[in-house]
This record gives C-alpha cells, sequence and structure tokens, in this order.
C-alpha cells in the first residue's frame, strides 16, 4: 500500500481528471421497454412531452369556478353571492360559460368553463338552491393549473440518464409515454485472492471468506440501473487475474476488481492496469478514508472503465459508491452524477477523525439526528443498519456531538 | 368530501387500529429463491447464521500482531522493539505463535497467531531486518475482530420482512446462506372514474386523464418488495367497481383502489367498502392533508386489507406511502413499519400549513437544507424532483425558513 501514499489524488479531482480524459459520454447499448416494465432501468435518450399538458384550463379543487374579480374582499361576514350557472361535467369541455356574477359547480381536474378564472374550494363556499354564498377571495388562477402550465409539447419530460422509478415514472405516464428506450450499461465485477470463496460454499476452510463484495458490488449495481456479471474470483496469479480481465473487458463496459488482501493480489491488479494504455491508468490511489488503494483506468478508444477497488468490504463498498457509480453515471451521460443526497444534520455522538483525508463513516438515524455506526469488527452488519455515510472533509478532525456534519443519504 | 369530515381519525390512530383489528400476521404465500437473485424481494422468515462468525480471531488491519502489553507507552521518540517470528499466510491457520517481544507480519483477513492479543497497524509501525519499531501503543482486542464477534451460530441475521438490497444482502453472503424464501404478497391496483383512460392512449378526449394513479403505485409497491397487479380502470357504477374488485380480492392478500374525480365514482368505492365484514371498514377519513378521504377495511377471517385511496395524484400516493406500505408490512410481519427515515433538517424556506391536521410537502434537498416544492400544478414533474416529505404535525402551523422541520426521507 505503500506505493499509493505518495500519489493519493482527492476523490472529486479524481472522478473530474477521469471524466476529462476519457472523453465521455460514450455510447452505450439500449433497447426499448414498455414504460410499465422500465421500473430500475436508465433512459438511454432525454424523453420529450409528445403533447401540451395539461391540454386545458384545469381545476385542481372541488368547489366554484367563477370571475375572481367577484369576490374581491369576501369573508364570512361579509360574503359574495354567485348564481349558479352550471355544473362542470367531468370527461367534457363545459357547453356554457361563466358570466360575472355567476359560478359553476367543478370537481378536482373538471375543465374550466370560458369566462371563469378561478376555482372557489368547497369548504370556503355554502350553495343555497340556485346561490352561492363565498366567503373567502380568490385571485385569478386560483386552484387552477393553466393549458401548457405542466409541459409544453416538445419539452423534456425527463432527462437521459434518469432512472424510472416510482417518483419518476408518473411523468412517463402522465404524457402517455408508453415506451421508452432504456440502457443496457453492463459492469463486469472481479474478485482476488487465494483466500475468497464463492458466497455458496457451505463450510470455510481456516482462512478463507465468502466473496461478498461481488455480492454487494452487484446489488448496488442492479439497484443503479446498470446490469452486474460476475467474473468470478481470480486466483493469486497474474495471469487467472489476466483472463477473467480479458473476458470482462470484451463484453462489459465496465469492469470492477475487488482486490485481496494480500500484497501480492493487490500488484497484480495493480500491475494489469498499469499495463492499459489510452490513456491507461489515470488515477493511482484517492485520499480518502478507507478507499485509499483505488485506481482509475480507462480505454478511450475501446470505451472502457476499469476501476480497481480495496479487498476490505466497507473500503471496496465505498469506492464503488463515491468514485465508481458517479464515473458510471458520466460514461452515459457526460456527468458525473453522485447516487447519495446531501443533508447537513446534527450528530447525536461525536463522529472521530483525522485532518489531511476525507474520511467516511456510516450512520443511521436515532430520532431524526445522525448516530455513527462502528465498523471494526463487521461491515455487513453496519450497512444492512446504516442510512447513509458521514463526510468528514479533509480539514475536519472530530464532530462533536450536537454539531452539525455533512450527511450523505442513500 | 364532507361525510369524511366528522370522523376524521390521527393518522396513526388510523394504522394502530387497523393492525390491532386485523390479528397480523397473516399466512402469506412464500417461495424460495437463490439469495443471488433475490434482490427486491422481502424475507418470509427470520434468517439465523448457520455458523459462528467469523470463525477464528482476524486482523482487521495489515500490520504487526503482538502481545498488546509489549508496546505499551510505545511513541516515535520512545519506540518498542519486536523481533519478528514469521508472516501470516492468508488462508491458513499460522503453524507458529508469537511470544512477548515477538511479532508477526499479518495482512487484513489473517487469523491470529496463538499468543498474540492485538494488531499494530502497518503505518504505526516499521520494520527493520527482523526487527520492527512499534511508535503507537495499542490495546487489547485493537485491529482484531474476535471469534464469534460478528454473530453467533443460530442468532438472527435478518428479520422477517428485511428487503434484500445491496445494504443486506453482504449479510447473507458472508454467512454462506445461498437461498431464501421470500414472500409473493400480491397487492390488487384499481383505478376508478369515467375520466380516467389507460397510460398508453394516445390522444386524450377532453377531460380525460390518463392513470398516472396505478402507475405511479405499481412502482412504489414492487419497490418495496411487493407484487402490484393492476386490474385496470372501473367505470363510474357501482357494478363496474365491485366486478373488478371482487376479482382482485380473490387474487390479493391487499386491494388498493384510487378514487375517481367525481362524487359519484367517491361514493361507489365508500359503499364498496361499507359493504365488508368480519371487521369490514374500519377508518372512514384520516386527519392528513392531503389524503383525508382514506379509507381502510379489512376481512380479518379472509385475511384481506382493502384500502381505498383518493383520487388526486399526490393525495393517492401520499395515503399509499404513509398508510398503505405500513399496514401492508404489518400483514406479513405484525408490524407497521414505516417506508421513510425520519431527519430534523433546516427548512431553507418557509413551510406553510395550518393547525388541527397533520400536514405534508414535498421537498428537495438544496446545500443541505430542506426547500418545499410546490405541488399545485402538477404533482408528477414535483414527485420527480421530491427527496421526501415534510410533515407538520397537527399542532403545528408554519414553520419560518432557519427552523428544524421534521423530514420524511424516501
Amino acid at each position: 500500500m505503500a506505493g499509493f501514499v505518495q500519489e493519493l489524488t482527492a476523490r472529486q479531482e479524481a472522478v473530474d481528471h477521469a471524466v476529462s480524459s476519457l472523453a465521455v459520454p460514450w455510447r452505450i447499448e439500449s433497447e426499448p421497454i414498455s414504460t410499465a416494465l422500465a421500473g430500475g432501468r436508465r433512459l438511454a435518450d432525454d424523453v420529450l412531452c409528445p403533447e401540451v399538458l395539461p391540454p386545458f384550463d384545469r381545476s385542481t379543487r372541488d368547489g366554484y369556478a367563477i370571475v375572481s374579480g367577484d369576490c374581491y374582499g369576501a369573508s364570512t361576514s361579509n360574503p359574495a353571492f354567485m348564481a349558479i350557472s352550471g355544473e362542470v361535467p367531468m370527461g367534457v369541455i363545459p357547453a356554457f360559460s361563466v358570466r360575472p356574477g355567476e359560478c359553476a359547480a367543478i370537481h378536482t381536474g373538471g375543465i374550466l368553463p370560458a369566462g371563469a378564472d378561478a376555482v372557489v374550494m368547497a369548504e370556503n363556499a355554502e350553495r343555497a338552491g340556485k346561490w352561492v354564498e363565498v366567503r373567502k377571495p380568490v385571485q385569478r388562477g386560483e386552484n387552477i393549473v393553466f393549458r401548457g402550465e405542466e409541459f409544453s409539447a416538445g419539452s423534456i419530460l425527463l432527462d437521459r440518464g434518469a432512472m424510472i422509478d416510482y417518483r419518476t415514472v408518473g411523468i412517463l405516464s402522465n404524457a402517455g409515454v408508453s415506451t421508452v428506450r432504456v440502457i443496457n450499461l453492463k459492469v463486469g465485477v472481479i474478485s482476488s485472492g487465494d483466500e475468497i470463496v464463492p458466497c455458496e460454499t457451505e463450510k470455510l476452510l481456516p482462512g478463507q471468506f465468502r466473496d461478498v463484495n461481488s455480492s454487494i458490488l452487484s446489488r448496488l449495481l442492479s439497484s443503479h440501473g446498470y446490469e452486474p456479471r460476475c467474473y468470478g474470483i481470480a486466483a493469486d496469479s497474474y495471469d487467472s487475474l489476466e483472463g477473467l480481465f480479458r473476458r470482462a473487458l470484451e463484453e462489459c463496459n465496465v469492469v470492477l476488481i475487488s482486490g485481496g488482501s494480500s500484497v501480492s493480489s493487490r500488484d497484480h491488479t495493480s500491475e494489469l492496469l498499469e499495463s492499459l494504455t489510452d490513456p491507461g491508468l489515470l488515477v493511482r490511489g484517492v485520499l480518502m478514508s478507507p478507499g485509499k488503494p483505488t485506481l482509475i483506468a480507462g480505454l478511450k478508444r475501446q470505451q472502457r472503465l476499469v476501476i480497481g477497488l480495496p479487498g476490505h468490504p466497507f473500503s471496496c463498498f465505498l469506492a464503488a459508491y463515491n468514485v465508481a457509480l458517479p464515473l458510471i453515471h458520466s460514461i452515459h451521460t457526460g456527468i458525473p452524477v453522485a447516487p447519495w443526497r446531501t443533508a447537513f444534520l446534527q450528530a447525536a455522538e461525536p463522529v472521530f477523525g483525522h485532518t489531511g483525508i476525507e474520511e467516511f463513516t456510516p450512520f443511521f438515524l436515532r430520532e431524526g439526528r445522525v448516530a455513527p455506526l462502528p465498523t471494526k469488527s463487521s461491515f455487513v452488519k453496519t450497512l444492512a443498519k446504516a442510512d447513509g455515510l458521514i463526510r468528514l472533509p479533509v480539514s475536519r478532525e472530530t464532530a462533536r456531538a450536537g454539531e452539525e456534519v455533512e450527511a450523505w443519504l442513500w
């Protein structure tokens, strides 16, 4: 590991350097798919709105469509009275219009009758026979969504790279976009080290470890809209690693190699990445803890990204999360979008760190505050409980209880 | 909607009432599946650890295994010196032991040699020939994970109901659990209203709306580990709704009906839920905004949960998120676990509300603070940007900029 220390690059700088060296975005294979089946996938292109939305001025409330000027200054003690000119039926353009002094009963989503320019909510009005008593003024446009206010025809509904999930799918359904083109971005995952055995191994021999890194990386990638492909475990020799690597490089856009624990297995990964050209090895070690021995390499003409991840599960996960995921996003969009969301939160307990290096500690939310989680004994146990990562920047040492810290939320 | 107002139940009370009335947990269909393919699914049972983990005392760092007492008081100016007795090879039990005054080179994951009780990190030591200079004291157990410290044999790895994702899968892989039993909890989704048309509809007639609710609900359910089944759109008649409902009730554990905009379509849903017995309708309206016209019903002997959701997309989503999801969790675990995580965050802008009702506003994180999002014109657009929901409790009116608010993060 000593070799890394002289050359550590700050994390953001490392990511930016890779992005600018690799002439991203690249051409990524994509396929059309029904929007209903596109959950968990990422858009290959910007999706444009095929129509004006909404197509008519509409009420956003149950109530009465009126001419707003009519109820100026209305109150409970001094209500305005309007004559009901009709009720807007759902699903058709109203055949009547509303003139000053008149109103029309309307439901949420109903098309605004000609003449009306606002809707009084039902709870601020009372009907008595042919009259409605309005007890609160409304401004022009209140409780209405105007034609084209949501989307104009041809405007961007969702950007390239956006993931289809419960938050975004409604935008597509609302606009009648029933097919989208999504990317098939393939990420090869290789583990290395003689001590690593497949997860399915029932009985461990002394000193063996099951391959948790491949298992966590696969789910991390698929839950972020990429297609993981596991190439197994390389034995502790250059040839074994190179064999798996060449196959993965042939078939995938990205290759992640998580390093073994022995110095020689780390050396094989580093030797392999050093052997690449155009531009080849770009970053040799990142100034963060854990995760220092992270390597970034790329092949510009062949459009391939290769990342050497540390072997310890926390270090491996962290480098995959905060270096690999943003870089993978950049290869199909040009921009290294981060998977986390940043919030400033109060620490429930002190968070220990050192200046001179960016440090990450998993945390969980306890009564709305950030409580750091120990990572010492078992990272897999910690990760299952974690709500995100506390980031202590290079310049920050310990954060005391009650102080604000930067929290990255999954 | 007027009918609801007299009977609104506080949200938590509504959920608790349903849980205690329905004799949950119920028997839910389940199937065995390879852990590698179980991403996004929920465990049918507690998963127990089949072995002691780790099986040996292990180093968590690269460095030197020592007898901790040997380096008491060591510092850069006053280092302790140890004789190297060997190097721990990866993947086997070391054949030698460490005696006082000795040390052994060890890598992360290496098995601790007999006699040693701590590991000095490589950066706090320097090797010179057959000697190692230690510049920092270590406590007993430092940089070591003891046998059984992660999990004892038979202890719970993950609880029933836990979702398999990148955060939890490592726990299973680490313990060699290669098959798990996951639930097939089916949720029927029905939309209602003459104005609602399938999402695939290319050209809308005046007043028509595409069925965004079914589309959002389906993805919300599947991303929370449940199996959505869409039964289409009921026309504005009791018979049409009842027909779809009976089929869904036959085939699913839960049925969600999102209401139409017209009063009559709402009335059909409410009439339908009122017709159920054992115990039938449990909650008629929830004291929250939006989402008031939410209905909860259940069939205890048949083990079915039925929820009437409001028709407006925001109201529908909110009631699905904060009423339906916790209740669905309870039917297979007995406990209404919420899908959100709560944090107390500073508001970047004022959040407007009213006392007397629990209110929810979508927000996004802007420079680490909570910025409320407008929901007026288009909820689908808002949802795509939102990082969660601000909750203003019944007793809280407006929150000013800079004040702390309760934020629910997805």
